[in-house]
């Protein structure tokens, strides 16, 4: 079942970076799970997923997050928290794990999936991407923070994605130094509230025919 | 009007990167509007939209393209394309737009904007992502992609986002050298073929509780 036009369009609009969560409000389980499937089944080039998404419901850990965020309050507030993390590298056991799990998944003998393991390798390895993996890997999870926004947004959930946040601070505290994952995005959702002001300012976009061009 | 979990779910499954699209079948103008709305709308970093969104529609220029992208014929087949550039760069005159835009849309005075623009301007000048702003644009531009994508799905639209393109045949062909544009990613959207074998085999993830680590 695909969704209205009018009803996407309005909710493309409703959405925007919040401010004020309503702490008394809570994502309810059965909703968090269709946005934690936005984020495991995002898209990502050749399908690598070269990412890690930590949920973080310890109360004093999300504390110590948002010392590590300028002290922002949707640290604490929000119902939810998931930390985005890209994987530093990509090598070729990472390859070849995906490789082995298309032969299972799609029940297609190791040796069809050959030829798709050498033209990867050699992207990997000598590609455009080649020379900064980590800034590729980086891009893949981005396409994934903005399904999750996305999805997000048509379920009626608020969410305040940061960039600007101490991010050695934060793969200190979510155990991630000495793995292959590295923080990239810190995202608190849960519940615009009532008394947030920016809920209602117009959103600011540069003039639509300035967004697009015609060829 | 929000969406069911179930058809949310659904569509996010229903998705895939479209190898074969129907080329008898149109994307209806008005669910292209709404399509474009998702990336004009899309969130970025401080709101800078550092990005171009260029709709291909001349038949001989999406053949040129399609040399330039592997030969690959959703290039011609697919009912829409458009490319997505990010910015090369981002100097004081983009900041200063977005502060001008800011003030007139949400009707402030520019000066109630300047500690916004002097930490926008500190951010940019020497925040981490001043090391390479290309990078950190290029990052904002994948957001709109994913927004894009989940977009599509959401309307019962496929796509299949392309990396592995000649990029410098696109900046040529589309007009980019010597702007502050610079391709990242050329989208094809339509309807998938019947005959497009990968859209009913199943998807290739992780298992779930690898994608995700609780804290």
């Amino acid at each position: 079942m695909t969704m209205p036009l009018a009803a996407v369009r309005a909710q493309l609009q409703w959405r925007y970076a919040t401010k004020q969560f309503d702490p008394a409000r809570t994502i309810p389980a059965e909703t968090w799970q269709v946005l934690e499937d936005s984020l495991w089944l995002a898209p990502s080039s050749f399908g690598l997923q070269p990412w890690k998404f930590l949920v973080v419901d310890t109360p004093a850990l999300r504390q110590e997050l948002r010392k590590a965020s300028w002290n922002q309050a949707q640290l604490t507030e929000a119902s939810k928290l998931v930390v985005l993390a890209g994987r530093r590298s990509i090598d070729q056991g990472d390859i070849d794990r995906l490789i082995a799990r298309t032969a299972e998944l799609r029940q297609q003998p190791l040796a069809n999936l050959d030829g798709y393991r050498k033209m990867l390798s050699g992207f990997v390895q000598g590609g455009w991407a080649s020379k900064d993996l980590a800034a590729w890997n980086a891009r893949q999870v981005y396409i994934a923070l903005g399904q999750l926004l996305t999805t997000a947004a048509m379920l009626g959930i608020d969410a305040c994605p940061m960039e600007g946040i101490d991010m050695a601070a934060y793969d200190r505290l979510l155990g991630l130094d000495g793995t292959p994952f590295t923080t990239l995005c810190s995202v608190p959702l849960g519940y615009r509230h009532a008394s947030d002001k920016y809920a209602t300012l117009p959103k600011v976009r540069m003039p639509r025919e300035a967004a697009f061009e015609r060829r």
